[in-house]
């Protein structure tokens, strides 16, 4: 309580001390961003450094961002805390990190079964999701962007075949997002290692099971040195949002021009971070299966269902939940089943006539 | 022939005169662009719009574009060779309505069972296709920008039934791009009738079946007041690109920041096209089906194969073109390959198993 009452105090402060200074006033202001990826991370770390040189490029070096990896300027997981305090200016990540502060956000990134990238941008650009987004960030003095996706996930790498409810009992498994609270009530037991630690806790036999994002960024840390089975598609992820996140009156304390920059290149950033992680999704399947002796699964019906049930158990509790995440929640679901009517008989019957062309 | 010479010559001419001037010198510039589409057509004119506003923003007004509708300034399919000719400086399009210029172009919009929107852009940005797209338009003088996509399209409005390949053979289908010639192999007697006059040509007898784009687009021009029968998806248009173009000698006089928010801003538009067509395709969809008696259906496994088959047999051909256009092929294709095995697994079992739980 005491740290949350001098965050609010500070983030009060940060607002006042935000007004135009001399910097600004000459046009030119250099900004601080953090961020919870370590520097050069692929796919996030390193379309946010993507961010801040195009920011700088576009507006002739008047907004300059320096880029702060995770624990250089503040902890990882307290980036969003430094941007409200004004310790950092912008902000790289991804909503559900901070749901602890509005439960509402875990829909600005993503929830199990939910839209796809280009449904969650639909509903974002065109649909009611930046309007309710920029409601939940003006709590705490901040502005919101899209800013990328990494597409469908990975359901996760196993040791051990899981070929019905009961496998799930006991089993260890590191997953995030709500995906590990609907894992939970199916007698999983969910941790959420730390990304570095997945690794060595896989191969210790610290846990049994782990999730980190797909072929790309799971190739990289050498998961299928720990486990055999891959099990795809994620149920959890089905396209996790990046976003850009800025200290409301320091966004506005910004010449109109700027503030256009920031928007655009916070946008140009969305398109080109999914492209970046499909185009190494797309090349990193094959080599695991190919040389690392990887063998895709996929759950069988009775586990999807449970899992489908589960989720929507899940997720109509943000009905109760306070009226902003009420209303969030109820905007995301009506857009979610229509989205999902349309791409049963759109992108899903396109891919499967394909399959049917190339094999 | 005469057209021809004239026209290089006029871009060499242009090319000589796009020497920084007075406007340029002051960094400010006055641009126009010109596009094959009436202002305001929803999904293609407004995000042209859109794009020439938000670089009059973000340069603080140093670029100013000056957007002419179809037939405003020049003809709408001569919109390339205005920008080729300096007689506007940008256009906007689509890659594959120049496909006169260099067959290549194809792959820069889309081919039938071809790449997802999500794909092409991976492939674009991050694969061969940036470099192989600059290749084709510096012969004509200019660079090109991925600048949006409609994702996947409708197969079109058919009056009878299609159940088999025979039902095919004298049908007049107004389809538009590579899938008109595949269903021209095929039997169909295939006309390219102007967007506008589709709705006429279907009422009155004159084309038998038409597609135009999807749900959203579709149900503007009314076409299921001349059909029942919506057969989805469109085989031969899997994601079909928008693009920016510039007259290269005026975009390489402008100062290095405006490059940078030309470039950024074409990108930012790409992400937010793709999400304002599918926005509206997901809304319109229930609307057509609902309160229009419109019937769903889809080709049966014959007629894909049959297309699927001519459809390589098409694309082969590709391979023995000039040079650059082998080159394309051969890169387009290989992505193509590994796309599909990938979004296989990922994308389509992701919808696959989310239906399973929606319905």
């Amino acid at each position: 309580m005491k740290r949350r009452s001098f965050l609010a105090g500070a983030a009060a402060a940060a607002g006042a001390s935000a007004l135009p200074g001399p910097a600004i006033a000459q046009g030119r202001a250099e900004w601080r961003l953090v961020m919870p990826w370590p520097k050069n991370t692929p796919g996030v770390a390193v379309n946010a450094q993507r961010f801040a040189d195009r920011v700088g490029a576009a507006s002739g070096g008047r907004l300059a961002i320096k880029v702060f990896g995770a624990g250089e300027l503040v902890p990882p997981f307290e980036s969003l805390d430094a941007v409200m305090r004004g310790v950092a200016d912008i902000g790289h990540g991804t909503p559900y990190y901070w749901a602890n502060k509005s439960k509402a956000l875990h829909f600005f990134t993503t929830v199990p079964f939910g839209l796809t990238a280009t449904e969650l941008a639909a509903w974002i650009y065109f649909g009611d999701g930046q309007a309710l987004w920029d409601e939940v960030y003006a709590q705490f003095g901040l502005k919101g962007f899209y800013a990328g996706n990494s597409g469908v996930q990975a359901g996760g790498w196993f040791r051990k075949e899981i070929k019905t409810l009961s496998d799930l009992k006991g089993l260890k498994f590191r997953i995030a997002g709500l995906g590990g609270e609907v894992m939970r009530r199916l007698g999983v037991t969910t941790v959420l290692t730390p990304p570095g630690e997945i690794g060595p806790a896989m191969a210790s036999g610290a846990i049994d099971a782990a999730e980190w994002v797909g072929p790309w960024n799971d190739l990289a840390f050498g998961l299928y040195r720990t486990a055999k089975f891959y099990y795809l598609p994620a149920f959890h992820e089905p396209g996790p949002a990046l976003e850009v996140f800025v200290n409301r009156a320091r966004f506005e304390a910004l010449a109109p021009d700027l503030q256009e920059i920031v928007k655009a290149v916070a946008s140009a950033t969305a398109n080109e971070t999914l492209a970046d992680f499909q185009r190494h999704n797309i090349e990193s399947l094959d080599p695991l299966l190919t040389q690392h002796g990887v063998e895709l699964r996929q759950f069988a019906d009775e586990i999807v269902a449970a899992l489908g049930k589960t989720t929507l158990e899940v997720l109509n509790e943000f009905a109760t939940g306070d009226a902003l995440t009420a209303r969030v929640h109820a905007s995301y679901m009506a857009f979610l089943r229509k989205a999902n009517r349309y791409n049963t008989v759109f992108d899903r019957k396109m891919l499967e006539m394909r399959a049917k062309v190339l094999g």
